[in-house]
C-alpha cells in the first residue's frame, strides 16, 4: 500500500502493512486467554514479567516527553507514564498479591531475555532516534492490547481471566488508544506532511513498528513457556 | 569541607561550598522584587522567557524519570513533571494573560540566550552523564527559588509581586523543595554511600550544581536587562 | 524559497533560507582577522575558548554515528572526529604554545556563556532529535568556516592571522566541507526524498541551521569582546 | 570479594565476581572452535550476526566518545571505533566473501533476538547512565574476546578455525585488551575512587558486567543454533 487513504488512520496503515500483526494479537497465549485454558503460573509468570516491563515502558514514555515538540505530545506523553505508574502497575501489584506475590518478589524479578530484548529495543530505538521513532515502537502495545481486549470481550468462552481482558476491554484503556491513536496522526502529519505514507521515512518507521510487533510476539512465547528459557 | 556532616542534607552542603549562591538569591532581580522596583517590563519579559524555560525544564525532569533507578526516583520525577506543566506553566499563561500576553504569543517567544543556555545545559548534563549529574543540574532552580520565595515573604516591603512571591513561599512549592531535597540525599546515599562527600564524584557533582547556579544568575541579569540582548 | 532547485545542495540551499549568515561569514571579528587589526589577546582568547568548543564539537561527532543509519554515515563521522582531535585540536595546542600557553591551561579554561551555549544546544539537538537534527546543527561551524577561510584567503590584506586562514582555506579543510556537503545531501534525500523542501520536516531542521549560525554569531561576538563576559 | 587488592585491577575483579564468566568463555561454541568440530553453517551464521553486532557496538564506542569525561578516554573509544570499523569488521567481510557472501547481504542480515538483546541492552546502559555505564557493559566482549582467543591459542587441536583464534590471540587484539583494562582502572578510580569496591556503586557496575556476559552467553547459544530461531 503505498498511496494513503485520507480516512485511514496512521496506526490503521501500519496495522494493515504488518504481516506479524495476527501472530501477534491472536498468539496461543491470548488465545487461552479468552477460552481460559492458559495455565495460572504461565499467567503469573506473564503478569511478573509484565510488571518489569512496565517500568521500561514507563521509562520509554517518559522519554517521549523529553522527545516532544509541542505542548499537546508532552500533554499525552505525560497522561501515558502517570496511567502506567498509577494505574496498570497498581493493577499488577494487586492481581500478584491475590495469588501470594507480594511487590518486594516482583521488583526482583529477573528479566526474561525476551522482555529484555523488547525494552531496550524500544528505548533505544528513542534514544537514537527521534519522538517518531520512538512512538512508532511504543505503538504495537498500547494499541494491540487494545484491539486484544475488545475481542476477547466479545469472544472470550471462559471467565477465568475476566478481570485482565476487563482492563484492556474496558473504556479508560480504550479511550488511552484513541489518545495515542490520535498523537500518532498528528505526529506523523506535523513532521512528515500529509502525504507521508510515500517517502523514505516511512518505511524506515514502518520497520520499527513491524520490530516491536515482533519482540511483542516473543514475549508472549516467553509468557506461554511460563518461565525465563 | 572533606568531612560531612550526618545532620546536612545533600543541598546544604552544596549550598555552603557554592561560592555563586547569594548572587543568585540576593540578585537585584531578587531584590527589586521585594522592595516592587523592578519594572513591569521587565518582569514580564523575565515571565516569558520564563515560560520557554519551564517547557524545557519538565522535560529534564521527564528525563529523570528516564534515568531513574527506583520507582520511587520514577515517582518523585513524575510529579515534578505534572506540577510544572499542570500548575507552574499555566500560572505563567494566567499572569501573562492579566497582563494582555496571550499563550501563542507565549510559545512563539524567542528565547534569550542565557535562557538556552541554562536549559541545554541542564539537559545535556542529563543526557550525557548519569541520574545525578542530572537532579544536581536542576537542584539550584528548585531550591534556590523555594529560598528565594520564603525570604521575599518575610522581607518583602511592598505587595507589587506578591503573587510571584506566594506562589513560591506557599506550602505546595515548599513541599516540592521538601521532596527534592529529600530525592537528592536518597539518590546520593543509595548511590554514593553514606561518606559521599569526600570522594571525586561529589566534585565534579559540586561543579555541576555551581554551573547550574551561575546560569541562574545569568537569567536573573537577562529579565534586569528586559530585553534579550 | 520553497521549490528546489535539483542543482542546489541542501548547504547551498540553507545558506540562501538563513538570514543570519553574512552577519556569521562577515562577522567584525572575521574581517580583523582578514585585515590582521584584530587584537593578539582577543585572538588568544578566541583560540582558547576554541579549544573547549572543539572538544563538545568532537563529541557532537562522535554523537553523529551513534545516530547514524548508514555505514557511509558511520564512516564520515569517524573521519570528522578523528579529524578534530587528532589534527584541529592539536593545532590550536601548537599556536597557544607559541603564545605561551600550556596543554594543562587549555583543559582548565573557563568556558565563556556563549561558548557554552552553542555546544550545549549542538548536542541536545543531537540528543533529542535524530542524524538529521543533529548536523543541521553541526554543519553551520563547519562550512561556514570553509568559506569564511576560502573568502579570506582571497580578501585578506594583512599575513598577520596567515597560519589560521590556510587551516581553513586549505585543501584538507575544504576536502571537510565537501565530504560533509555530501553528506547533508544523501542523508536527506535517504529520509525526507527528493522532494524535501516543501515539507514540514525541512522548516524545523532549518530552523536548527538558523539558531547554530546565530550561535557562531555569539561566539564571533565574545572573540572580539576578548573575555568571558 | 568486598576489600579490593590494589594489585587487581577492575577488570580482574569483575572476573572473580562474576558467576557467568565461565559460561562465557568455556561455552561449546568456543570449545568447538578449538577442536573444529564446529559445523561450518553454524560459524557462517555466527559470523553474519557478529557482523550486524559489530555495527551496533561501534556506535556504542562512539558513545563513549560522547560521554568522556577526559581527553584520554575520548581518544581510546575514537581508537576502538576505527579499529571496530576499519579493521575488525573488514575482516568478516573478507571471511563471509570467502565463503560466498557478499557484502550486500551482509547489510540485509536478519538480526536474532539474541542479538539484539545483547546491543540494545548495552546501547540503553549508555544512554540511560554514564560512562562507567557503559564501558562495563562494554567491557565482557572486549575483554573475553581477547581470553577466549589466548587460550585456543595454545589449546585449539584444530586448524580449522586458525584465522579467528589468530585475530583475537595476536598481539594487535591483546592490545586492544590492554588498552581497555587500563581505561576501566582509569575511569573507576577517577570517578569513584581508589576504595571503589566497597559501595553502591560498584554493585549497580557489577551487575551490568554480569548482565552483558550473560548476554554474551546467548549469543553463543544462538551460534550453536546456526540459525535465529
Amino acid at each position: 500500500m503505498s498511496e494513503r487513504d485520507p480516512k485511514v488512520s496512521v496506526f490503521g496503515q501500519l496495522r494493515a502493512e504488518t504481516a506479524e500483526w495476527k501472530a501477534f494479537t491472536h498468539h496461543a497465549f491470548v488465545q487461552q486467554l479468552g477460552d481460559g485454558t492458559l495455565p495460572k503460573e504461565a499467567f503469573l509468570h506473564y503478569l511478573m514479567q509484565d510488571y518489569v516491563f512496565l517500568i521500561h515502558f514507563s521509562r520509554a514514555w517518559a522519554l517521549g516527553i523529553v522527545k516532544a515538540e509541542t505542548l499537546e505530545e508532552m500533554e499525552v506523553c505525560t497522561k501515558m507514564v502517570s496511567a502506567l505508574i498509577e494505574e496498570e502497575m497498581q493493577l499488577h501489584v494487586q492481581t500478584c498479591a491475590k495469588a501470594g506475590i507480594d511487590p518486594a518478589t516482583l521488583v526482583q524479578v529477573c528479566e526474561s531475555p525476551e522482555n529484555l530484548a523488547y525494552t531496550r529495543y524500544v528505548l533505544e530505538a528513542g534514544f537514537s532516534g527521534d519522538f517518531l521513532d520512538l512512538v512508532f515502537a511504543l505503538a504495537p502495545c498500547v494499541m494491540g492490547y487494545g484491539e486484544i481486549g475488545a475481542r476477547l470481550a466479545e469472544e472470550a468462552t471462559s471467565p477465568v481471566y475476566d478481570t485482565w481482558i476487563e482492563t484492556y476491554a474496558g473504556s479508560d484503556y480504550q479511550g488511552v488508544c484513541g489518545l495515542v491513536g490520535t498523537l500518532l496522526d498528528k505526529a506523523v502529519v506535523g513532521r512528515i506532511g500529509a502525504g507521508y505514507a510515500g517517502g523514505p521515512r516511512w518505511k524506515s518507521l514502518s520497520r520499527r513498528f513491524a520490530k516491536a510487533t515482533q519482540l511483542e510476539v516473543g514475549f508472549w512465547d516467553m509468557g506461554l513457556r511460563g518461565r525465563n528459557s
